[in-house]
């Protein structure tokens, strides 16, 4: 019976553009067809094509999409003709009549963008529904009640979606379900299903006057109308505000548009040998090989998602409905074999007969991804690359940060949600302060610091806390950029709650906690709780600090495969962004094969060394300053000397002093005392200091490498520290090797360069004669402002590498500062001028061009000239793709990102090879 | 005698490189040779090749200073064998021998770089005397006493410049002048020519000893020795203190390089009829036709220089050395004839015989360059385009500034002196802040507005004083810049002055001042003085505001004659960016062609409006904005008709509200609670409301088209002011042609731009369709941070003009503060990392690029794109220049920079012509 159309059929069509797609006895498209038929639309074809037994219908291409949104919201000339003829078919399969009196077609309009976005926009069902043809469905289902139950259904979802009376409405309340309500109560019955045929009859009635009353318009008994309406609402839907929201969160361009599925009615609502459900191939929660769904008897699908009634589990299936569940499971072994992945997919058994209405690739939570992807290849259904590509580059998170007990999660008391931004659990007593979440470390206790906001003065506090909880700033605050950096939990942005410093007391929601009270923080959903909840390392994490077996984790054998796959097939090496050894472990741990970037700045705030950093700052020479210098210098060696070993020698790209002077000195004035003091300094010499290091936009000022050839001594002291490191390593009893590579911050001008390379060369000179040794290292920059981009040719001349730190390069090249874009941000993401975040992710079109440029003409000069990324970006996969593609050699992300980097990395190297 | 040299003579050094040119009876070079042999050594070329007597000699060219400086200060293989042979042939010349005690050839060793740098490098007299050849020219001269004189100046200075002698002295005096000293008090002889040949040859052995002593060395008495040292001197002087600062300031670049010159020594100094003196061809202060200069006799020309004896002025030669004097107005003519311009030349004679040492083109004035070039055109000796190509365009400002009278301010006591950073002279009472200003300034009273530094709050005070006086901040900080827009005279960083805010004083030297009492300030030159001196208006524009002839002013008939020949030849159009009516015709008056930048901001800061911009900052939402917006439509709509009647029908850029929100927003507290008193707000309110605003940097933050996005009301505000303003002047009795350009700011992403665009073409049908009237008008943006020119192609689909907004263009480029590079300027431009000023002069390399970059993709997509300048730079004739080159429309600058940019505008068509 079923066939694909020939040439001969669309010869006709081929001459001009074709917008409308059958599927069923004739089916126009495959699953090949998303960009143009969506993907629910091109599941539909793909099914009609092996034989399942789909209902028939057409699509509806989203080339008109976005024909409708560039002619004003209106169709291109042929197309009302195309769907008639469609129209005419489906009717003609079904052997009804689409408004015909005695045999009506019903027929559902659905969305159906490339990607799904479930709930998003707008979907008709039962459409072709009149005053006549009701009695026609009455008469030919011999079900009256149900007929008109069909309708009123009809009339309420085509009067909100298409009629707007929800929207006219300003009470929350749905109307209709208050008329229905209303109904109910006068009448005194409980349940829908209780209402009889006539009552129905008269519901509707109302319905039409509601609709009638709101909109000044009668609701359309012309089923064509009835179908245009729906047509253009779902196009319309596309602009929606949950629309537009959701496709800002999941990187979705709004150019793509969506497709509109016709598709004929079949009814799950037709009697108790009939029936609706959701199933999914594999648990999409777990990943295990399980058939997992519910369904519903005599119901439509919206019964199941609206949870009226409380849906059964699938299995039950196979008691109540035998000969049904078997060819269930059938279609379910059909549907992975022929798709190779999990599987959603939605039924509907009309009077004993199987339908299936749709199916798509079954959203899953990251484990979920993974076990499923691995599990896949063990069947044989697909081979690793495939596997790999399945697998969201984030989801490797999952398996890795902390996680609280469910259940105790589900008792403990929710004060307000925030954003996620460092994933994982923490629990701990709340500081208020750097200085207090310090001394309740120091007494054994768990931390949560928090802040109203967060500067550089608090990273101690934040190193010694499990979690970060602030009311201001966003995904790319300072809070949340240093916690994912450190690897630590956070929440930003719980604008609910109301920190009073004074009184040391947090009050959100009619809640309020003091200092040293419990409080618990999901970084992965942005849930704050009262109280304590226990949380737990991950498995993965155990089995890499040895903790846990390997043979006993099955998440860490998922785990491990994905990352042995990974480093199979990718190219780019992965770095890591450390400054300890400690995070340098982890790192290396987790599968890093270098430092990326080393921040020597935070080896200043450490214990005592704070202050002899200060006192340097507020050196008012040369001569005092070196003096200063002098303290830090054994410390400084030390701390390369640990960071050197724990990379037992591997690459460690070691940035020199960046941030500007003034982030080291205190901003409280009993601190700024205390300094005085303990300087043996005037007070008011110290202030007049701090005030002078004042800038106006500290972000493009004194920083970066200005302060080294500000201050040449610093320079010398930092270098001199890393090359006696390397020596002591590389004399010691057992020699450990060494790969220093020194990076220079914030060039714009090859002469920058050249004046801090010559101090670095003749300290190495100066180490290695008085060490009697030779070593080899790398001097490059930091292309972080776009005048090194643009002149990287030139800068090239003196710099053995280029690492692109992302972060300063999209702030500089956009003029954006990540600190104050709070300001308008939502605002540009309701308008979607950003595609996606910036900072998130990199902005390939402005900064990704620079880059190009700076790759291109870098080399031009220098042949092996090394290229890397050390920015926030190079933890994310798409940015990660991208940096594939431009020829890097590394990216150099967080620790806790490098597995991630890994997959993504895998993921980028074989998307290219296609 | 006198022969160029013939190929056949250079034959063998054209098959390596030439390092040696010879002048004199052989002459390789000429004065177009400028690169290769500096100016000095073009010039001594030239002359020596068209007859004028020159003693001989040679250059060494800057490639050797090159070579010197690329290979640790050493010199190429062959040149001390070509060194030699060219010293021989001068010797063969003047008929002595280098070293030969009986008939010695002495020798001067000159630097000599392309442009002119007076006294900024070493120069060594009389090189050639030792101990033998001082009584062999003591026999020849027949006057041991000149031997003997000539052998001691010789030592001290090669003793100083050499063997660092006076370096090594820590005292300030020198210790050679010491010695002469001493010598002549213990004779009780008072003058240097009263000593005896004796008395000298004791000095000599005094001096020898002093120099074993202070260096360990003795003075050599080999002569190539002598040659050597001093030839290495003069090339290590490319790179003294001295030398690189005057570079930094005059922007010649590190690369050029110096010749060195070494040339028979002839003796001013042989006795009575012996001179040496200095000459202008004209008045190089005035441009005057008239013989100007000074000599000296029986005098070398140090003696004139150094001022012990005090020079005669040129004209008493006429009497003294008749035939001398005859000979030297020949050499007058001839120079200016052959030269075609100023001339300042050397000259000495030696028993009567004239030599012509040096000439050059004369330094002179800003107003000398003018006239001189105007009369020399008229004298037909040069071109108008040749004219008008000899003067820096800077110049032409020399003719507009206002000016102190001359002997009131040399009668007044100076302070102290600081950076010269608004041109002209300004006498005014003592204000401290800004609102004491006004109030002086309302009393009818002229103020000098007295800060250490400057912000936006400042600038109704700024308006409202003659001048600004500063003490911190450079030439490029807010007060610098916002003066030159404005016209203002202004010193900024005059580091001796505390001023006591509290006390109402200021203090410097020991002077103390008090608000109120008079100060004056000379911004041409940096000087500060306490008390009135009087100044006045220049002559140029009293006669462009009708308040004297034209005909009565010889300035302004230079003006004139200089701008109609710019406008004749230029091709950029002059615009001028103006913010009130009075600006407006000021620029018109200067002959600007339109405004480029309108900056809206400053309108809000006048009189009442002030509050009812800050009730709309203040605003909660965009009801109670709306609101504040409606009371500052009809101020803004009167501005725009003022500015668009001032221009006549000029076009006119109108740049959208720009700065962040904050900046027009109370810092007092007492003037806070003002404000909440004033809009019945609680002060709470207000300060947390400004807390909310503050930014991290601000110039990254929200601002520009972020403002217009996140609060369309205010766009819609703005757009309608200027609409009306349009319409009503169309429609007036006398309608006035209207063309509005609204520019969007700080665009970085197409969709900025569409957003901004949206509203603008709506209000503008709405003002068109309400006023029955069509007019047109263009929208464009701002090119101002580097993603905007990197997707100019996508930008252009929107905007119908780009201007570069390169202020903030550089900034971003750069990674760089305007108001923060002060911490480190100073060692930046000590160490020549910035060729130049990024902010005073286009930084052609980085930020240029991006602006080519962004016309090339930008005319890709909208061929007919109108492109045009309206930051700082566009005021400064070298990046006008590169303007001219990259193919701009306009160049838009601040109303006194009209005239220049003209000037420059026009040299830029010539030299591209060429």
């Amino acid at each position: 019976m079923k066939k694909i159309s020939d040439s001969s059929t669309t010869k006709s069509s081929s001459q001009k553009t074709r917008y409308v797609y059958n599927f069923g006895e004739q089916t126009d498209g495959n699953a090949s067809m998303r960009e143009l038929l969506g993907g629910k639309g091109a599941n539909l074809a793909e099914m009609a094509a092996i034989g399942l037994p789909v209902p028939p219908g057409f699509t509806v291409s989203t080339d008109v999409c976005t024909y409708f949104y560039a002619h004003g919201r209106s169709y291109p000339k042929t197309l009302a003709k195309d769907v008639e003829v469609a129209v005419k078919s489906v009717a003609k399969q079904m052997k009804r009549e689409f408004g015909g009196r005695d045999n009506p077609l019903l027929v559902s309009v659905r969305s159906g963008a490339r990607d799904s976005m479930p709930g998003m926009m707008d979907t008709i069902l039962n459409l072709g529904l009149n005053d006549e043809t009701v009695e026609g469905l009455a008469s030919i289902s011999d079900n009256p009640r149900f007929a008109w139950d069909c309708y009123r259904r009809f009339i309420q979802m085509y009067g909100d979606v298409v009629m707007g009376v929800q929207a006219l409405n300003e009470e929350s309340e749905c109307p209709f379900h208050a008329l229905l309500d209303n109904m109910k109560t006068s009448l005194g019955k409980e349940l829908d299903n209780e209402l009889t045929a006539e009552e129905l009859q008269e519901l509707v009635q109302r319905y039409k006057k509601l609709i009638a009353d709101k909109t000044g318009k009668s609701f359309p008994q012309d089923v064509y109308e009835q179908l245009w309406g729906a047509v253009g609402a779902v196009f319309g839907s596309w602009k929606n505000d949950r629309a537009i929201l959701y496709r800002s969160q999941y990187g979705i361009p709004a150019e793509w548009g969506t497709a509109v599925n016709i598709q004929a009615m079949v009814f799950g609502n037709a009697g108790d040998d009939s029936g609706t459900g959701v199933a999914f191939t594999r648990d999409p929660a777990t990943g295990e090989k399980v058939f997992y769904g519910e369904y519903l008897t005599n119901a439509q699908g919206e019964d199941v998602v609206a949870g009226v009634r409380t849906p059964k589990p699938i299995a039950a299936m196979a008691k109540e409905l035998p000969k049904n569940f078997t060819d269930l499971e059938k279609v379910r072994t059909r549907l992975e074999k022929h798709f190779k992945d999990m599987q959603d997919f939605e039924f509907t058994i009309e009077n004993g007969r199987l339908f299936i209405l749709q199916t798509r690739n079954g959203k899953r939570t990251g484990l979920a991804a993974i076990r499923i992807a691995v599990e896949l290849n063990k069947e044989k259904l697909i081979d690793q690359k495939t596997a790999l590509l399945k697998i969201p580059a984030e989801s490797v998170d999952t398996l890795l940060v902390p996680v609280f007990d469910a259940k105790a999660q589900k008792e403990a008391k929710l004060i307000c949600t925030g954003l996620p931004a460092g994933p994982g659990a923490a629990t701990g007593r709340i500081a208020f302060t750097a200085a207090q979440a310090e001394i309740e470390a120091r007494k054994g206790n768990k931390v949560i610091l928090c802040r109203s906001e967060t500067s550089p003065d608090d990273l101690k506090g934040m190193l010694h806390s499990q979690g970060i909880l602030t009311t201001r700033g966003g995904v790319s605050s300072h809070a949340a950029l240093v916690a994912r950096q450190l690897g630590k939990v956070c929440i930003c942005g719980a604008a609910d709650i109301t920190i009073n410093y004074e009184r040391k007391t947090l009050t959100a929601n009619g809640i309020t906690l003091k200092e040293g009270d419990y409080i618990s923080i999901n970084g992965t959903t942005g849930s704050v709780y009262q109280g304590l909840i226990e949380s737990a390392d991950s498995e993965v994490k155990r089995v890499l600090e040895g903790t846990m077996k390997a043979s006993e984790s099955y998440t860490y054998e998922l785990f491990n495969t994905v990352m042995e796959w990974s480093d199979k097939y990718r190219k780019l090496r992965i770095r890591t962004n450390a400054d300890t050894p400690a995070m340098a472990q982890t790192a290396v741990a987790y599968g890093a094969e270098g430092i990326g970037l080393c921040r020597t700045e935070h080896m200043f705030f450490e214990g005592s060394r704070i202050d002899d950093m200060r006192q340097m700052i507020l050196a008012v020479d040369g001569v005092q300053r070196r003096e200063a210098l002098k303290k830090l210098l054994p410390m400084q060696r030390k701390d390369f000397v640990g960071l050197f070993k724990a990379m037992a020698g591997r690459p460690v790209t070691i940035r020199l002093l960046d941030p500007p002077l003034h982030e080291f000195l205190p901003q409280d004035d009993a601190v700024r005392r205390q300094l005085a003091d303990k300087l043996g300094l005037p007070l008011e010499f110290v202030i007049d200091r701090i005030k002078a290091l004042h800038e106006e936009n500290p972000m493009l000022g004194c920083r970066g490498c200005r302060l080294g050839i500000l201050y040449p001594e610093i320079t010398e002291m930092q270098v001199q520290a890393i090359f006696e490191a390397a020596a002591e390593l590389l004399t010691a009893k057992k020699p450990v090797e060494v790969h220093p590579e020194i990076m220079i911050p914030l060039v714009g001008f090859k002469a920058e360069l050249a004046d801090q390379l010559a101090i670095v060369h003749r300290i190495a000179e100066q180490v290695m004669t008085r060490k009697k040794i030779k070593f080899k290292y790398m001097v490059g920059t930091m292309v972080e402002v776009p005048r090194a981009a643009i002149t990287a040719d030139e800068i090239a001349e003196h710099a053995e590498f280029f690492s692109f730190g992302t972060n300063d390069l999209t702030q500089t090249t956009l003029g954006l500062s990540r600190d104050d874009m709070g300001l308008f941000y939502d605002e540009y993401q309701q308008k979607e001028i950003y595609s996606k975040n910036p900072f998130a992710s990199l902005d390939k079109t402005g900064v990704g061009k620079l880059m190009q440029f700076a790759v291109t003409n870098g080399q031009k000069t220098r042949k092996d000239l090394k290229l890397g990324i050390c920015g926030e970006h190079a933890g994310d996969p798409d940015s990660i793709d991208f940096c594939h593609n431009l020829g890097l050699q590394y990216v150099s992300c967080s620790p806790p990102r490098v597995p991630i980097a890994r997959l993504a990395a895998a993921q980028a190297a074989l998307r290219a090879a296609k």
